[in-house]
Parts: C-alpha cells; structure tokens; sequence
C-alpha cells in the first residue's frame, strides 16, 4: 500500500541514512561534533556572494506561500539596523488552515517514519545550504550580527533541528513494526497473535517562534513535530517572520516535490494589534504547542493549553558566581564577552554576578570586591573600545522595548559602567547599545532578582561565596535560570555548586576563562534547558522533548490454528 | 566518593543485569517473554503451601512499616469474600513524612542509576518471591478469584514492573556520565571542555492505587519513579490497603539492608471520610503524580496538580464490532470469558458490542441481530452453568457501589442476560454476580455511551458496520477507551478499523476467537493504553511514561591548555 510519496521520501531516508547514524552516535557520545559546517569558507563561494541579493530581491514585496486562500496581507518588519523590510504574508482563516492541515495528516502519518524522516532530512539539507542567505533575513529581523545570525540562525539552527530527527528515529525505531507474539500452552499448540504497531501523531502543532532567535528556538519544535507525523503551524513573531517564511518555503518545497501536501508545514502571521496564538493554543486540534519567550505567556499557555503537550522556554535569572579564579583577566574578558555577545538578547546571557563583598582570591593575590567590580566594567570597556568590532559582536537590540528597558534600569543600582549608544559603521540607523552594569548589594533582591531582559547585568555583593550560592540557588529555583557559571579555584565550592546545580537542575559551566561561553550551547553535547526549573517546562532537545509528539496504537490479530503455516510452529 | 549503600546496591545490578537486559530486547522486539512464571507449579511448594497461613498471620494486627512518628492507627478493609481482614496501618502526618522523604532524597539521587536499578531488580525478585501469598491480600481486598490475583497481582504485575526498569535503564544508559567535548580550532589548540552529566529525580513521587488492581495498578508508576531518583508515597486505596503495604514492606527491607532510608517507599494509608490524596497531590514538593481510577479524579489531578507530571488511567467505554465472523460459537464463548472475567472490573473489559440489526454473516450462513444478541447471553449463561467454575472466573464485586450500579443499571435496555446473585462454595458471605447483558438501539447513547463499570454490557443494534465503527470512533473519541475488539471476515472493514483505532488511538484486538481476550495485555508486548484519548492521558509503559519523571543536569568545566595532558590533544 505504498504511495509514490512514500517511496520517494524512503528513497531519501536512505540517502541521508549515514548522517541520521551519525547524529544518533553524536546524541549517545555528547563529545564534539556537527555535519553543518560553522565558516562560511566551507560553503559555495556563488551562494556566499549572491546571499545578499539573494536577500535583497525579497525585500518589498510579497512573499508566496503554498495555504488555503489568504484572507488579508500583513508584515511590518522594520530591522533593527534601520530598514523596512516591506516584505507581506498571507493571513489565513485559522479554521481553513486547521481544515486543510487536518486533512493532510493521515497521508503524512501513514507514510511512516522512515518517510517523514527522509523528507526532514532533506529540508534540513536544503535549509543549511540556504544557510548565507537566510543569515541576512536572522540579522534584519533578531538583530544580531552578521556572522551570529549565520552560525546561530544557519548551522547551529540546523544541529539542532537534526539532533531532534536523531531522538525521534532512536524513539520510533524502538517501536517494532510488528511482531509475532507465541506463548507456549504446554501440550496443546501454543497461542499466536500476529502484532502490529503505529506511531500515531497527536494532532495540529503549533510552534510560537521569538523575535531574538526566529530559527534556533523555532526548529526543534518545528521537526519534533513533523518528523512524528504532526502538521505543523510555524507562528512567527511579527518582528521576525521573514527567517520562518523563507523556512517555511524550503519545507514546503519539498514535501510538494515528493507529493505530499506542501500546507504540512504552514506560516501563520499576525500583528502585535491582533496576536492570533492565543486562540490557535487553545483551539481543540491543537494537541502540540512550542513556546518561546515572556513568562507571562509561556506560563499562560502552560496553564490554559490543556488539550495540548506545551513545550515553553521562558524567562530565567541566569547567574554567575565568583569565588576565587586563577588569571582574573582572563575570566574578565571571558565575561565581558559573554555579555556583549548579541548585547545580552541571549536566553543563555548571565544577569546576576555574585561576588564576595570581601574579594576573592587570585593566582596573583587578593582582589577586593571594587577591583572584581571594576575589573569587570574595565573589561567590557576595554573589549568594545573598537567599535567596529563592538558592533559585529553586539549587534542590535531587537526591539524598542529593550532599549528603552536598559535606561528604565539605570537607577536600579550604583552604575559601574553605563550604556552607551553606538553608531554602526554600516547601518546609521541601527539601534547599537553597549551593555549596562550596576553594583547591588546582595539584599537589592528586588533590582537583580527579576528578569532584565537585554544588555543588563548586576555585580551582587554578598557575604561570602555560601551566601553567593544560597541567594543563586534561590532566585533560580524561584525563577528559572539556563545557566549557572562558577569559578573557583577551591574543590569544595564546586563540589557544592555541583550539588546545586542539581537542586534546581541548572547547566552548569566551570571556570570558563577561554573561548568558551557561559551563553553557548553545543548541540549534540549540551542539553539546552534542564527542563527542571521555571525557565523551561521541557530541555530542548532530549528523548522526552520528542516522545511526547506521538503516541503508539497497536494492533492485534489472532492467528487460528487452521490458519498458521507449521513453520510457524 | 562511593557509599557503601550505592557499592552494595550496584553489586545487585551485576546480580541481576542479565534479566534486565533480557528485559531491554523484550520491550524491543515486542514477543513473548516473561521472567516470573505465571503457573504456581513452578514456585517452591514450602511457599505455596505456607501462603495462606502466612496471609492469615497478618489478619487482626498492625502492619509494621517504617515512617515518621504515626498520628493516628486506620484500616477497615473488608474482604469482598466477606471477611473483615481487620488490620491497621500508621498514619503519618504529612508534612513529617515528607520532610523525611526529601532528606533522603540527595543520597538516592546520587547513588546514581545503576545502585537504583540494583534495588528495584531486588524489590522486584523479592515481590515474586512473595506472589502466593499476596495473591491471598489481592483476593481479599480485590475480589479476584486466587489464580487471578496471584497472576495479576503476582507475575503479571512484576512483569509490568520490570517493563518499566528496561525502558529507565534504557533512557538513562543512553545519557552518558562524562565526555570530552573538543573542538577543533584550526591552527590553534583545540577547545576542550570536560562533562558530566547527572539524572535528576524530580522530587517526590505519589502513586494514587485503586482497589481492583492494587498491584498490578500501583507498580508502574511505583517503579518508574523510585529508579528515576523520587522517593514514593505509596497512597493506597482504603479498600485495598495490604497487597501495598506487604509490597512496601519488602521495597523497604531490600532498602535499609543496602543502607539507604527505607521510607524512600512509604504506604500512605486514608479513609474514605478523610481522603488525603487531593492535599498530597497539590503539594509543591510532590513532582509525579501516578493515578488509576475515576475519570472525575483523573481529570481533577490533569487540571489541578500543575506543580507535578501527572500520569492517570480513567475511564473508558471499551467496544467490540462485530462485523462477521467464522465460527459464531467461538466468538460467543470468547467473548463470554472477556465480559465473565472478575466480573467486568477490568479497566479493559467491554461495555458496548455493536452488531448490525440486520444480523451478521458467518461461515455457517447468515445470524439475524436476535440469534447474535442471544447467543452471547447463551455463551455466557452456559459459561457459568457450573457455579464452582463460575465463581473462580467472576471472583466477588470489589464494592457495594458496583454491585448497586448493575441493579440500577437492569432498566437501560431489554434484558438479554440478568444478573444473577451466586453463592460462592468457599465464602458463603462473597459478593458474587453474573454478569448483565442489555439490547439497545444505537441511539440510547445515553444509555451504553457512559462508562458503567462492572458485569454490564450493552449489544447495541446498528444500521451496518460502518455505523459500528463511526459510533464506536465518536464515542471513544469522547470517553476514552483502552480496548477495541473487531470481528470481521472482510479486509476492508479490518482496514477501516486498522484506520479507525489510529485515528482514536486505541488498542486494536482483531477475530480473538481462542485463548486470548481482549481484556488481556501482556507486559513487553502489549501498549496498555495509548496515552492519546481520554481514558488515559499516557501509555503504562512506554518510553514516555518513564522519561518525564527525570531531567538531566549537566556540568562543564573548561580546561585550560595548561591543564592539559599531552595524550589528550
């Protein structure tokens, strides 16, 4: 009973049979490793020279999708380096697309896993190769720079995305297809039922996608739900549709050329005047819902989305405590880098940093906190003295809200170094912000113990590095943090920040004083959110990110006697 | 740092890996297989014979277990056999025995999970040794016949146990402990990150039993918890308190031998004047929430206990179709059994049989709806015409209340088959019934379309068999089901209920016309319900029933090249 589509998609299954494999190995090893290449020197020259025109030719105008019949127009990116994008989506009447999305399910549930998987692969295959292109639509939209928006929105977009098709094939092929099940009846001719399993998807997906990282946090979502068979409505920020339309096409692209219905993975738009994902969360088809952003909504949605599995990666107290460090400078520029990177618009950024209020011990001798503080604001400064290089690292701030959000934050604390306005050299336009850093003292709780989103940070002076770790470990079973970084040089503080970090099930990076950031996650090694605290209801990506997507519904049929080969027997 | 507790515990997994691992290609080739014997021949015999008096020890006493401080002494159970059983059980106060169960918690979690499997294999083969006589606890709380209660609360209820612990091993063995992370860097030296990555239990686990499967129920939820790192409070129905607390007992010998706290599992006992389970539920240190029972209650933990996962088995409206078959007598005498079984109280016994009103095709010519309806009243009646056998399938009415519903339940349709009251040969005070069986029109929905649990089914008179499966889709659609049996000699109504249990995910059974029932499901082999409609919202036991009740917490700790030994790089 196979279809032409089925058979084509199998086809491309076993073409990228090799990588899948791969990926499976890299899930179960966590070592280093990625098939999507991170310099731009390993793609096609042509496509690296064309990706700005490439670009530019879908500016100002209206951008086709395959949908039901569109009921109106809307789009208003503006990016923050100062253009109008002028690009226009179709809006869809939610119950024709949720018509059509319905109707399509049972082709792409039936096609089996193998088939959806192959058909995933190729988009992914597609989508990196898209990858210089689809970097200037991430860098309009989020704001980040340039190389950020090629790496984060293109290759580490699509690690991830595979690193979801490698749990959903490891979950599904667990799931025999069918099976033989003969208990033995002593004398008489043993019991025989011939078995057979189906991965049966949940229904209508919905994935919200954000405005800082419309690729990264949109994909896992995305592929957990349409490689378990899934129809998927890929809801863009109104800020950052562009990145999901263009991904959306390359989907749609290649589930038509294999036959299959292109509207399995449609873009949804809306306008911040009339947000739409409330009603699609609530809607009774609607059985999966990916989230990301406020904690407002995400907890909202936790709470109100009942007839679905609800994924959300919410907002969080990322935190750092010093306690004692071997080459303070190095640990400073680490820092000063982590939070400049993309201005601090990661949800991986760290916003609270506790220092002792009686310094901290170095290789080279005692700091005392001032120094810690100062050192700190001296690093930033020194490290964004070029502006050039401030503004590829800092990029823009993604919205007016943040900017305004980093003045509104000035007085929260005694100002160790203030944020300056950029001009970038390319785009005069562009909303640049230095970061902002504020002394507190550990009692400000107020100030520092609410999320900040944006270039926003707080050296927290606490009475030792006990205190440090009991107010760190607070806050984030309280609100929810991605990471927590620690140095010290002193095994028995992180012996108990090894603890801690499992109290309130953080990740947990240690004395990172080189070319690795607190803010990087590596897919296929780190587990991006634990899943276990207020920042994140699910970790993004492991094994119960994808099982909860399908469900298992087998068959059974009794085998007679009379109708039993005796081979079988 | 290894305690001695987790050295001990793990030197129990080496014991009993091999069964473990067995288990691991059980749930992956989905066969026969079973570790504990389901035939009482093939336990000691000392252990057999001894079962009874060992049962009657207990009888009139206390029930000894560890705990905090008792409050208050409760148990009232009633044997459905008519004997009070007269034992008690300590009442602890909430808060102390909770407090008591996440101080034990941290030495548990980091036993890691090889110690925990060690554990539970132990717990478990200690269980089996038990089976002959909590056989006779499960009988007399329960109501199932002995032989039922010693295969479904013995062997078949550590199978399901051990189910669990392959899918835990499986999904913790796939998160290694450490690796290496490096990256290249070109010219430079790479980036070298070591990692380590934790299981981290939620929290503490409740397991809500019911009173007709009080083991069989309990040990899924019991098991998946208590390996994953939750210390479990085993709450117990009042009616059927003993087969857990017998089964706490041994968890809790097993654990203070290896050194551990043994309140890690601790019986939980109420009234049903002063039921605790809601409290406990909403508790915001209870993380994992297992529950079988009403779907009133159900759907009050799914909306209500937001701090926890929640995993519930409710009610259903479990359907047969039948369509056509071979030989009607075999059908007719199989499915007397399913609806004869411990009088219809298994959560997978039907409750609505559709039949076309124009009767059904046989090899032996055609069946008119009344020959069909009455020859299954006649399969059942002759079934039970031997009062000793009768007794030994039907077993006792666990409740008044449902011994009470199947009188209330006589004036839903035209009576078919009524009820009978018998007197059980062993227990002259046994609460034994036969079953019910009505004819009704597919549009008294009102009638057979609400779960009555218990010996009650309805033969349901439709246009045809398309109108079987539609009703039969729609209603289990709304109410939920775990079973669906078809009967049909034509390939394409087997097809069309192929579609049909996919698209309402539930467990198919095709032509059961010999030794096995659709009521039955088989650990390792079967899915016991699908998690995907309303009589339940997760499978008990798949991947996914097992993977929520932990999250992964990492570390990662840079290394400098300075620290680095040579052979590393």
């Amino acid at each position: 009973m196979s279809t032409q589509a089925q058979v084509a998609a199998i086809e491309l299954f076993e073409r990228h049979r090799p990588t899948l494999q791969r990926a499976v190995e890299a899930i179960g090893e966590r070592g280093y490793w990625s098939p999507f290449p991170e310099s731009l020197k390993q793609y096609p020259e042509a496509s690296v020279q064309n990706a700005q025109a490439q670009f530019e030719a879908l500016l100002g105008r209206h951008f086709e999708l395959e949908g039901p019949d569109p009921l109106a127009r809307v789009g208003r990116e503006r990016s923050p380096y100062g253009l109008e994008l002028g690009v226009s989506y179709d809006q869809y009447d939610a119950d024709a697309l949720m018509t059509r999305l319905q109707a399509a399910l049972p082709a792409w549930r039936d096609a089996g896993p193998r088939a959806r998987l192959g058909a995933c692969m190729e988009i992914l295959q597609r989508l990196n190769a898209l990858s210089p292109t689809l970097a200037h639509a991430v860098m309009h939209t989020s704001g980040q720079a340039y190389m950020m928006a090629f790496q984060a929105g293109g290759p580490h977009a699509q690690d991830r995305a595979l690193e979801v098709l490698a749990y959903a094939w490891q979950a599904m092929a667990a799931v025999p297809e069918t099976a033989s099940w003969i208990k033995p009846q002593g004398k008489q001719a043993p019991l025989l039922l011939n078995k057979r399993w189906h991965i049966v998807p949940r229904g209508l997906a919905l994935v919200i996608g954000c405005s800082t990282f419309p690729t990264w946090n949109t994909y896992p979502g995305l592929f957990a739900s349409l490689v378990s068979g899934n129809p998927v409505m890929v809801k863009a920020h109104p800020g950052a549709i562009l990145p999901l339309a263009m991904s959306v096409k390359v989907a749609q692209q290649v589930l038509a050329e294999l036959g299959f219905d292109p509207a399995l993975v449609s873009l949804v738009v809306d306008t911040p005047e009339a947000p739409v994902s409330q009603r699609l969360a609530l809607d009774a088809r609607v059985k999966l819902v990916d989230f990301t952003g406020s904690s407002a909504f995400g907890n909202w949605l936790e709470a109100n989305a009942r007839q679905a599995q609800v994924f959300t990666e919410k907002a969080g107290i990322n935190s750092v405590i010093i306690d004692s460090v071997r080459d303070f400078q190095a640990v400073a520029r680490n820092l000063a880098l982590s939070l400049s990177l993309y201005s601090g618009q990661m949800c991986t950024t760290p916003q609270a940093i506790y220092v002792p209020r009686g310094g901290i011990a170095t290789a080279d001798g005692h700091l005392s906190f001032a120094e810690v503080a100062q050192g700190l604001a001296g690093a930033i400064r020194d490290f964004l003295g070029d502006n050039e290089r401030a503004c590829a690292v800092l990029g823009a701030i993604q919205s007016n809200a943040t900017a305004e959000r980093i003045q509104a934050c000035r007085r929260l604390g005694e100002l160790l170094l203030d944020s300056e306005v950029r001009e970038h050299p390319q785009f005069p336009g562009a909303r640049v912000r230095t970061p902002l850093l504020l002394q507190v003292d550990a009692s400000a709780r107020e100030a520092y113990g609410e999320e900040r989103f944006g270039p926003i940070a707080f050296v927290i002076a606490t009475d030792d590095s006990a205190h440090s770790l009991q107010l760190a470990g607070e806050l984030i079973a309280e609100k929810g943090a991605l990471t927590l970084g620690v140095y010290s040089t002193d095994d028995k503080v992180l012996e108990r920040a090894e603890a801690l970090a499992q109290e309130v099930a953080v990740a947990l990076s240690i004395n990172l004083d080189g070319g690795v950031l607190v803010n990087q996650s590596a897919a296929f090694s780190d587990f991006h959110a634990s899943g276990g605290n207020p920042a994140a209801n699910a970790s993004i990506t492991d094994m119960a990110f994808v099982v909860r997507r399908f469900v298992v519904v087998q068959s059974r049929r009794h085998v007679a006697a009379w109708e039993r080969a005796d081979d079988l027997l």
